[in-house]
This record gives structure tokens, sequence and C-alpha cells, in this order.
């Protein structure tokens, strides 16, 4: 259906009804936003991209899903920083096959999933293009100099991560199974964990004035891949506990769904339920936890604080001295290879 | 082509050899960049996308050329802020018919054209899609409470437009004319102005402490669609001198070639040469001129500071009681309907 509205009343729309924010001097609506930074702290800042049948497909996830979990990808970057989100800008590209309506309910959504962080959308872009593609630019504050790094992690660190990942993954590839794509053969927590990721951010920040974290970075691309840009900035190596890696009762079934379909119809995957459950758990996936180093010596307050904020916290292993990634698996110890997304990987 | 390389290579091919910047803490590389603000400034953003085939054509510019005119619009955003231009985060989405060396030459161009202005890349994003897209944030800082809006104007206020608008338009409409589109039919100051548009944030930056800007915004649209953003804003109304308009040689003969072109092979269309310029001058047109509302009685002050610069500037109105924009024609006053470019009229 056409949609004969043009640019200036969709940004109208979109605009309309946004949270506003603290600290925006100028909001949407001039050439540029204004703000007013604390005092005394460090500004930090990501940036991120959701292309439309890469990062999200319309059959998978509404609009209002998307631009929530897309607003959740930013968070937790900053939550990986440990620092409080403030203000974001958002760039869309909107090809014909998008209503005025369906990108306000992404970007609402995404406005709404930042306000429950302490972030609000102070401008943003809108063009036309073939493929949907939405871009946030997201800023947080930090006391100076307190930002997490990926580099800090030191030998006899304790290796720690939060929730439950590997879920995305399995989101991906049990949805992705039949044809056309759906949700029906995905157990409904492992949606519910894709389409709206629990937020890290408010434990971070009670997490950070205890100077308890030495490294962090968030399951962006996989559990290993991601704790090898750890040992690498690092410089240290790290010891996974096979038996201590989480996996929950919705992946546990993940697996064996996973298992039953190989079993039918692919070829050589990992053997069995175990097989797959280790694949989802460190492979590729994007969930967006917390990986953290972590001070041995002040471990109990790190999980009380975790208790408090009804988050799962799991450790997972150690930081040792050496490089790369290796799993104990009770046997013996294995080197991993980090195999993580590639979004130009064949 | 194939273009055998992963994201994380094609990052490092892009990163590598980007100026570094003043207060980075932690540049690209960890989850966030961490940046250290002025005390006692604001902190102005703008973010703008630029999407293939929309907004540059692989025919007519080069991949450095476009990632040097998709700085000049972001820095433009920050001039008519009046604000200085600090840091950037570069967002891409890549489609398999650029190279690494494509997009590295696109972001090494937008680089450098920051870094001529101050800034430097912090961050950025790299994803691949069908269709290539860019999406910059940039942001500068300015004093406190003194960023240029576009709310400030008042009746009797000077209208003042920096450089020749109207040329990105006839750049467009002169090379769109032949099939296939090329820059054969446009005069080279024309394609000069295009690929590599004069930035004017040092004019803005020796301009913002004189306090003479009452409101400011940048040629993006259009002429006269971008002053009517400034009388909507304001609640005042603007008379444009229809003889004061700048019209140089270049921009003459690019009306004289359209002219021509058209009595050879269109419809109906502004009569004459004259009819061209002015519709060149006035209608849709992304320049990154400085369009600027003045006090009148420092007008001396900024142009003396404009002849410093080297910065051709123009008295072309003055600001009025009501709402709206017209021209004085010499025979009388005509009201004009501000067209500017609309990225989803049909």
């Amino acid at each position: 259906m056409p949609d004969p509205v043009g640019e200036f009343e969709r940004i109208r729309a979109i605009v309309a009804g946004l949270p506003p924010g603290d600290g925006v001097v100028v909001g949407p609506g001039d050439d540029a936003a204004v703000l007013r930074p604390t005092a005394g702290h460090d500004l930090v800042v990501t940036t991120d991209t959701f292309v439309e049948d890469r990062h999200f497909r319309r059959e998978l996830c509404s609009p209002t899903e998307a631009g929530s979990r897309f607003a959740a990808a930013n968070l937790s970057d900053l939550a990986a920083m440990g620092a409080r989100p403030r203000w974001a800008v958002l760039a869309l590209v909107l090809p014909s096959s998008w209503t005025a309506a369906a990108a306000a309910a992404f970007e609402h959504a995404c406005a709404h999933a930042l306000a429950a962080d302490g972030a609000a959308i102070v401008g943003g872009n809108l063009s036309s293009g073939e493929t949907f593609s939405a871009t946030l630019t997201l800023f947080g504050e930090c006391a100076r100099d307190t930002a997490w790094r990926r580099s800090g992690a030191r030998v006899g660190d304790v290796l720690a991560v939060t929730g439950s990942p590997g879920s995305a993954g399995a989101f991906v590839a049990l949805s992705l199974w039949g044809s056309p794509p759906s949700r029906e053969h995905v157990p409904v927590a492992i949606v519910e964990r894709f389409v709206a990721p629990p937020s890290r951010v408010a434990f971070a920040l009670a997490l950070a004035p205890l100077s308890a974290v030495h490294a962090a970075i968030d399951v962006s691309d996989g559990l290993v891949a991601d704790l090898a840009h750890i040992t690498e900035a690092s410089g240290v190596g790290a010891v996974l506990e096979a038996k201590a890696l989480p996996a929950d009762d919705a992946l546990r079934e993940a697996a064996r769904r996973l298992s039953a379909f190989a079993g039918q119809e692919r070829g050589p995957l990992p053997a069995g339920e175990a097989g797959f459950l280790r694949h989802l758990v460190t492979g590729p996936s994007d969930d967006y936890e917390l990986l953290l180093a972590l001070d041995p010596t002040r471990l109990d307050e790190v999980r009380s604080l975790a208790t408090t904020h009804g988050v799962p916290l799991h450790v997972i292993g150690r930081f040792v001295a050496g490089s790369g990634v290796a799993m104990d698996g009770g046997r013996g110890i294995e080197s991993l290879v980090a195999r993580g997304w590639d979004h130009f990987a064949s």
C-alpha cells in the first residue's frame, strides 16, 4: 500500500511522543542536538547498526520487538564499559515496504527500552533506501578514568558471565530450521530472551563503584569469541570449566530439538544433545550478556550484588598465564578456536 | 571479484591509519569509545546518512569524493550551531560490490576531511547489506548556552548566506541529464563544489564569539526550504531580494546549459536562463553553506571576518514581521513555496 506522507511528516510521526531526557538543551528539530555533560565525567560512545534480513527478519520479529532488541544491543555496550546511558541519536533508512506506522513502532520501542535505562533519543536522520537499516549512536557517562576495558584481565582473575549465553544463537538456529522461518520450534523462554534481552545496565552501574571488575565485554559475537577479545587485549589466557557453563532448561530443550532436527535432516554436527548444548553456549550468539574478569577476593560481594539485582551470575572459568581460550572438560584441557558472527563470512 | 577478507580484517583495514584525536581516552577496539569533554562546554551532536544511489552515485563520485562530501554534510551541521567538531563514529553497511579498499578509501577521505576541522573518528560499526550506506554521528562542543539555534531570528535582522547555493542542485540536474549519468555537461567549478564542499567551520568558530548571529541553519535542503525552517522556528517572515541572490559565472553557465537542454528535450520548466538561475539558487540543493540571521548593527564586523577567512558572504534579504518566505523582485513582493529535497516524495 502506498504511504502518502513526505519526509517531514514521517519525522514528526516518529518524533512525536518520544520520552524527554535530562540534560537536553536542544532536542530534535535543529541542525544538531545540544546536551549538557556531567562535570568530571568521561563520555562513552557506541554505535551499532541493524540491517533487515541480517540482524532481524520481519517474519520473526515485529517492528516493536526489533526496536527493543536493537536498543538492548547498544545498551549492552555501555553496560560493558560500566557507563550510565544518557542520550542517543537514531538514523533510519526506510524502504517503501515499511509504513510510517511500522517505522514509528520500531523507533518508539527503541526509545522506551533506552528510557528504561535512563537514555533519551535526542535526534536522528531519515533516508529512503532499498533495505531497512537503523543505526543508533548511544552516549553515556562514567566517572573520569573508571570505564571498564577489555584489556585489564589479570592472571588469577575469575571469569564470570551473566544470564544464559547461547540463547540468541539457539533462536536463530531453531527459527531458521523450517521453511519459511518461524518461531514455531523455538522454546518460549528462548524467544523472550531474543526479542527482549534483559538489560544488565543497572547491575553494571551498581558494580562499577566496587572496583571489582578488571575487564569486561558484552557477549555480542559469542562466548568464546568475545572471551578471546579479552584475552588478546589483556595478554593473558583463559580456561573455561565445561561443567560450570550455564545451561538452563530452555537451552537444554533447544539443544534437544536441534539434535533431533539434525538427526533427521542434516550432515555432520556436534554429536548428541551435550555437543549441541556446548556448541550453543560457547558458539556464535549475540546475547548482550556481560562477560567479566573479576578480582577473586571480591567475588562474594559481586555475587551478592547480582542476587540483589536479580541477575543470574555464573563463574565459568579463570584467567591464566599464556594466551587464547581453552576448555577444561574434566579429562584434560583442550584449546578452542574462537568462532563468532562474521558478517562477511561466506 | 571476490574480496576474501572477514569482518575483523575489514575493520582493521579501515581503522589503520586513521588520524588520532585529542581527548580520546579509549579509541577504536573496545565496546565503546571513551572521550574527555571540555569543562564548561555543551556537547553538540548531529547524525547523517548517505545511501548509495540516493545521496551519491558511484559513476559520478569516487569513494574518496563521496567520503569527503559525506564529512562535509556533517561538519556543516556543526558549523550551523557554531560548535567545534571533536569526535565522530562511522557505521558502514557494505554490499559485496564494495571492496575493502573502496570502503577504506571512503572512510579515510571522510576521516581526513573531519581532521581538517579538528575531529577524529573514534569508533564505528561494519555490517554487510544489499546497499551501501554510511551513517556518521559527529559531535562537537561549544561554550555553555552559546549554540546557534534556528529560532532566534528577529524582525530587522539581516539575512546572509555563504558561498554559491544552488551549486549542488546544478550538479545533480546536469549530471543526470544524460544517459548514463556523467559529469561531462557539468562546469568544472560546480563539480568541485559538489565533491569537496568548502568547510565553513573555521568561519563559524571565529564568528561565534561576536554574538552577531541570532539564528543559523545550513543549506542542506535548499535556500528557500531552509530559510522557511528559520522563519517557522523564529516566528518571523523573510524577504529575499531577487537582485542580491548570488550567482557566479559557474552557476550562470549551469543555468544556460539547463535552459538549452530543456529547450531541446523537456516539457514546461522555468522560462529562460534567468528562470533557471533563480530556480537553481533558491530550489532544492544541499550545498552545506551557512544561512544566517545577523544583528544589523554588527554587519560590518561579520563582513570583515568573512573576508579574513576567504568566505564569500552575501546579504540576500531581511527578516520581517509575519511569516513565510517572500521574494522582492523589484516590481512587488511574491510569496514563495518552500521546496527542498524530500526523500519520500514520488
